[in-house]
């Protein structure tokens, strides 16, 4: 395994591309670090009962790769000890038991290693826009924000046939719909035309 | 990645070779764990200040694996969603920034694989008797027995030239040479020969 030049660094990305453990290691393996803890988040089969065929991931990328970013500078605070931090995560679609995203965390000790993983996985989770739809064997589908996520407005079940309907858009347009009717109502009741003279 | 086809599988190894972290990650997935742990131990490039320019390990090569195995088992008596363990320590010249030990661990949710692996670790280092040589920039050398372990006997510096001297081998001779010197004047002053008539 080749050691990395810059052992401190942030290796942030997302990809269309199955992701790779052992690069996400090798990115983060410095002379001066005797541990490496990992964490690989899969697409599971199932989910409260439902059978899963596939995860499809959507990002609001640039806000994705910034949230990222700031999740490794406040993990760095944290422990200070920490070396080089990887943080991959995978979009589009994610067949069962392969990797949607994969988290490397060097460190000269393994107790700061460890902590700063969970904490890793627990706040991106948390706080990164990525969205991922839930595929079903019957043709039913979820789009969910994460279900950890404080703002997360899970989309009920439904039998989907397009491929890439955004929950977030949904809510958005919804809102916008009735905000406008409100603004509509008010300008024809409260402000009628002025008379003329 | 290919999924396991026993999910709930041990794979326990002892090896001169290069560790893969990938390996690891392939020997333990399955369809039902969304979860992946992992620790890869690495050399590092010092020790309380001395300047290590690699590590090499010894192990009693059957008691050991028995031990890594009945480690396996207490942890998924700990945490019985665990899928699969893989358990792979190097042996042999384990140079600067190359791992000498993978763990990984499968689970259907995080956490349960976070404890598991932690507590594997922390156990392996504890119990099983794996030996590690630290060489020095300048010559000098330290058998160690794990630094955590509850019967270890660390031995003090000392300049090397053979390449396998093992602590424990040190300690049994030394016990032996005392013992074989007692029976000896206990033979000479309490059992003298009989007198002739």
């Amino acid at each position: 395994m080749a050691a990395s030049e810059v052992p401190g660094a942030d290796h942030v990305t997302l990809s269309h591309e199955q992701l790779n453990v052992n690069a996400a290691v090798e990115a983060v393996t410095s002379p001066s670090c005797g541990a490496v803890s990992l964490f690989v988040g899969m697409t599971r089969d199932n989910f409260e009962g439902h059978r899963v065929v596939r995860l499809e991931y959507e990002a609001y990328e640039s806000m994705a790769q910034a949230e990222m970013k700031k999740i490794c500078a406040r993990a760095r605070c944290l422990w200070p000890s920490v070396g080089g931090i990887a943080l991959h995560h995978r979009l589009g679609v994610v067949p069962i038991a392969e990797a949607s995203v994969v988290i490397a965390v060097a460190a000269p000790h393994r107790q700061a290693a460890f902590e700063a993983t969970a904490f890793l996985i627990d706040t991106l989770k948390a706080t990164v826009p990525i969205w991922k739809k839930e595929v079903y064997e019957k043709g039913q589908c979820m789009w969910k924000e994460n279900k950890e996520c404080s703002w997360s407005k899970t989309q009920e079940y439904s039998t989907c046939s397009s491929s890439s309907p955004s929950g977030v858009c949904h809510v958005f347009y919804f809102f916008t719909s009735i905000y406008l009717s409100f603004l509509l109502l008010l300008h024809k009741y409260y402000f009628p035309k002025p008379s003329v003279n």
